[in-house]
């Protein structure tokens, strides 16, 4: 039967959060139930509980090219971010000087400007039409009391990878320490904290199949940051709590799990995706870089078209996308990304972001393009916007 | 067969971690691969995880007397202790007093020690022998610069509990917000925020036979904190982060699964534990109060004795405690909790924590109590501290 001309339901907001695989839930199932001592706890189920907790550990620090001791479990991205600038700026409480970019996620933008709020500097740099940001530029921006320098590697967004490795460089030459959040780039493309350079890496599960409400910071050596919370012993004094060993473990797995063919899966269907919308549909412009962009983030404006409209057409059709991020999905600000773009704010109300995943098909993908066509034509037919 | 001696694995340990209980994990399961929208997504699996994650809080709140808008979702309890003192001290940028007790748990006293290196003062009130806080001494404590008053409900380690309705009543009186950590409390006595007057609440999932990484702040109307995390505009902009929303689920559930028959039962089986041990060992203290003490909780000082090896002589007989906290059971310090009860230095370090659950058995608590007489004779017998 079919209600509303649904004939199918395809999940296309895999940036936003994605479904907790089987084998996932079965390497965390244990450590909930049967072997679920505390990990700080001497007797025989906490040893049980910590030796889970350090395989998770070291599995995550070697995808990431880092060292065990260098990996600390957080609640998630946003935690993670908000440890790394807060971290840093702890270590200089006399104030100094940031550098980032106008694109970055909310959880790296509220912090910065609440350091703002108590005396630090912050340069927000412009990026280009497709939302790279320039080594160049960030060479230019050091100054003299430069602390930190935190530039996403994948947007959110429009998926724009940035080139972590030479911004990476710059900071180096300036011995200033860098940060990427690379919660949407972790295992989807290549990253390596060892060879890359980089001091520090905020990744999360949630983002690659694994359990909501884990997360890691990577501190490499050298890099020194304060605590953002107080109280226990844990993660080498960086991050008291009870150690969330269960959703650790998941967190590994979720990782181990991802293999080059999967990645290559989603890059041919974000293309697919991409090929589809922009032959098929009038008026439309692929946001982000067309080359250097996460292999599973598609993101369109649409001539004249509320964002929002679209998306819950496409909602009643089974196809689920995202307008901007989720995490702004109850502001009615246009998204300050395709705004950086050098977009009029009008457009900006008229983006739509599709992310695949591994679980999607090309078949999916082929009816969700001709959803998306369908429901832009109809919306055009009647929008106040005109056309 | 016999290994070590070993009959029966025995875990009392339940004031450091719980196993998550299978109905809580059958009502997590569907939120971490069906269900799988982030909550803050517009479409039809976004708007699922929503209903989801606000029918958990509004059981939670329920359940601690308060209004769901109240009841802000956290990553713990550590987490949930640093949001209410950092929050509370944000609003109070230029200093301030703040009234705790001596037997706070880490999370308590090492973001006070921070804020402390920030400027603000702190008073930490003394306990008598059993562990109590006089409201008397607290209303005796306020200055007119008191931006807060927190103490815990129930103690990590002695299990005393805390009149908390007549120290938010001195509170209340000096129009002074009252926080209390509930964490060791919350299902296993009377807790309300509404009709006790508490502005602030500390609760997490792990100690009730939910999942570790999730907990909740409740924070009452007329409470005024400044978020700890900087973000997206997640729980009513205090909270940023995806929402955790199998882990609400399943917090929620296990708050509803304890039973006051249940209560009831670690309760029996907590005096039983305390008088087999008290009547059948020479030279032992119960630390903590007899009467207004935690459901679950045991605490016990073995003169000549030292913590750890006892600890681990009863692991090895399959019976598993814990000495002070689990939180700094990496610390070789004598408990300051138990140091607070007046003891010497050399008895500190002969406490041993022994925590009841739901799944502990008469015969179970009378194995522990034999192996408990058996291995505290055995050490006395080659202690170099003798008797």
């Amino acid at each position: 039967m079919l209600i509303n001309g649904v004939i199918m339901r395809v999940y296309l907001d895999n940036a936003a959060t994605t479904a907790v695989r089987a084998e996932v839930i079965d390497a965390m199932l244990p450590y909930m139930g049967v072997k679920f001592g505390n990990a700080s706890s001497l007797h025989a189920p906490g040893r049980d509980a910590r030796e889970a907790l350090e395989a998770a550990r070291a599995s995550l620090a070697k995808r990431l090219g880092a060292d065990p001791r260098e990996v600390i479990f957080t609640s998630g991205g946003t935690e993670g971010n908000n440890m790394a600038l807060k971290g840093i700026a702890s270590e200089h409480p006399k104030g100094g000087h940031i550098i980032t970019s106008k694109i970055e996620h909310s959880s790296i933008l509220n912090p910065l400007k609440w350091l703002e709020g108590r005396g630090y500097e912050v340069t927000y740099l412009d990026v280009d039409g497709f939302g790279i940001v320039d080594p160049k530029k960030v060479d230019e921006a050091v100054r003299k009391d430069t602390i930190l320098i935190t530039i996403g590697h994948g947007n959110n967004e429009i998926g724009t990878l940035q080139d972590v490795e030479a911004i990476s460089k710059v900071a180096n030459e300036h011995t200033v320490p860098f940060h990427t959040d690379a919660c949407q780039s972790f295992t989807k493309t290549s990253l390596d904290a060892g060879r890359m350079n980089l001091d520090m890496v905020t990744v999360n599960a949630h983002k690659i199949n694994g359990p909501k409400g884990i997360g890691a910071l990577v501190v490499r050596k050298g890099a020194k940051i304060a605590p953002l919370l107080h109280g226990g012993e844990q993660e080498r004094r960086l991050r008291p709590g009870t150690e969330n060993v269960g959703s650790a473990v998941g967190f590994a797995k979720a990782a181990e799990l991802v293999t080059p063919k999967e990645v290559e899966h989603m890059r041919v269907l974000r293309d697919m995706l991409i090929k589809g919308v922009l032959d098929g549909v009038e008026g439309v412009r692929l946001n982000g870089h067309p080359g250097k962009r996460l292999a599973n983030n598609a993101n369109f404006t649409f001539a004249g078209i509320e964002g929002e409209a679209l998306l819950l057409r496409l909602d009643m059709k089974g196809v689920y996308c995202s307008s901007g991020s989720a995490c702004s999905s109850q502001s009615l600000e246009p998204s300050h990304v395709i705004l950086a773009l050098g977009s009029r704010v009008e457009e900006s109300h008229g983006s739509l972001r599709a992310t695949v995943g591994w679980e999607n098909t090309a078949e999916e993908v082929d009816y969700a393009v001709g959803v998306i066509k369908a429901e832009v034509g109809s919306l055009r037919r009647i929008s106040p916007m005109g056309r």
